[in-house]
């Protein structure tokens, strides 16, 4: 089981964006020059994340892509969900209701217990997602990023302002 | 992100490989009959939980599979596991470390923290995994499944022993 690249991809870009000032907008297209990303994949992912409101998006020479509201107000399940989508991971495909022994389906009211258990670890990830937002991300990326690394990102910010004024 | 059928299927045989007798055994085939699987699928998924130990299988003509230990040391992420895999869902591709502000990896001495809070999530999910045991699953079928059900699974275990006798 294994998640796409794009939610990581999702992730730091929201975090990156959550350095712009207001109103600011970002180019895709600069976003995957700065993270090394292939643009037209990444658009992909992009588009997903201002189709739930993550990222609000402008068109016209200078538009782009922003968050969609505060860095605070988005977690990373937001991001996750946007990506992967919001089906369980594990599917129930009822098998208890199968084989010499099954019975007619409305036999079974209640959620098999086999799913329940299985939702009920799912939902202890999704909370953990819950609890963490892109402010968070964003604030911990300034710490850790290497002092030489944000130096230059804020000089390529600059570049792309000046490229887009 | 899904998780394959596998996992399902695992769980299920697991839970009624606990109804056996010490030391009986309980052939791949007949397991695919009572759930109504394809058994050469089945058969590639018992082998796994075979390989770390969660089954043990004994060949010969009344050989097959039975729990590797006790139902109450088993956890459901002992056979998620088998089933899907030990490798973390959220694959870190570093892309912190990329394009034109990125440095030389060495700089990066720590994990990055979006992969920490996503391996975060992950682990609650575990836990919550290794919180339930193939016992309490085998103690949930038997209160939940229909009680004709039940009946009927009790002769159809009766005419496979006769079977294999």
């Amino acid at each position: 089981m294994r998640m796409s690249e794009g939610v990581e991809w999702g992730l730091h870009c929201c975090s990156f964006l959550a350095r712009l000032g207001e109103g600011e907008t970002m180019a895709g297209r600069d976003l995957a020059e700065f993270f090394g990303l292939p643009p037209a994949y990444l658009l992909k992912n992009l588009r997903a994340l201002a189709r739930v409101g993550v990222l609000r998006t402008t068109s016209g020479p200078r538009g782009g892509y922003r968050l969609g509201r505060l860095a605070e107000e988005i977690t990373l399940l937001d991001v996750v969900e946007a990506i992967e989508g919001r089906e369980h991971a594990y599917h129930c495909a009822e098998i208890r209701q199968r084989g010499p022994t099954g019975l007619d389906r409305s036999e079974y009211p209640e959620p098999c217990g086999v799913a329940v258990a299985m939702w009920r670890a799912e939902q202890a990830w999704r909370d953990s997602l819950s609890s963490t937002t892109i402010a968070d991300l964003a604030e911990l990326g300034h710490r850790e990023v290497p002092r030489e690394q944000w130096v230059k990102s804020k000089e390529w910010l600059g570049l792309v302002r000046a490229r887009r004024a």
